[in-house]
């Protein structure tokens, strides 16, 4: 994989603000925030996608998922907030290395609403679905 | 917590697509998806939101995630994907029981894109940006 702006940061060329760090990962805000707090929880293993990111970091990101959360909620009074993580250009990655957003959202909007979400969902038809969940069993067995 | 529709599922009482299962963990296909192959991996712990839950559930749920887009992106031909986790009413959560969406993305819009997302960032003001950083670090510590 090539360098990448966050492989920089880790290595500490390139200063950030950080807010968690770990042997696997690192967390500091986000220099082009959605919102107050915008925070992004990355591994320090070098992985372009979640798909190719290895189990031991990815479950050392879910771990410190929640208390990176409680925090950024408390320094920042977010009342709710959303974690993303984009996957392949086409799902809005930008940078090519893994990365986790914690989103906070506010009561008050002045403080920042800038992540937007439009929902559209479809229809599910029960025997394509069922046909679907076995494939993923199956891939996953 | 009082029970959710994925309490029930957690429980059998009401069916699921499943696609994987462990001690910990539960993934089934979403019945609104808002694309093909929309997967929702749910800890079996009850918690509300992510801050709330344990760090072992979340590192379980972290660890299992690569293999399960992995799967998903395989059994569908999707072509990236986006992994969104909502927390609380005012950032789009609708069951009050911590889950992690997986939404495929396809080239072939008719196979879905149903999930839309709209990024309005802020400048950043280093100073302000540099306290916080703290503030947040300080709650983890």
């Amino acid at each position: 994989m090539s360098d990448t702006i966050f492989t920089k940061i880790i290595a500490g060329e390139i200063p950030c603000h950080r807010v968690y760090e770990d042997e696997l990962v690192l967390a500091f805000l986000d220099i082009g925030p959605l919102a107050t707090g915008h925070t992004l929880v990355i591994p320090k293993e070098a992985a372009k996608t979640l798909d190719e990111l290895s189990g031991e970091s990815a479950a050392a990101i879910g771990r410190v998922l929640p208390g990176i959360s409680r925090a950024v909620m408390h320094a920042t009074g977010a009342s709710s907030y959303n974690i993303l993580q984009n996957n392949g250009a086409d799902a809005h990655q930008e940078v090519m290395h893994v990365h986790f957003h914690v989103i906070p959202r506010f009561k008050d909007k002045q403080a920042g609403a800038g992540l937007g979400i439009i929902w559209k969902t479809q229809e599910i038809n029960h025997d394509d679905a069922s046909e679907l969940a076995k494939k993923i069993r199956d891939q996953l067995s």
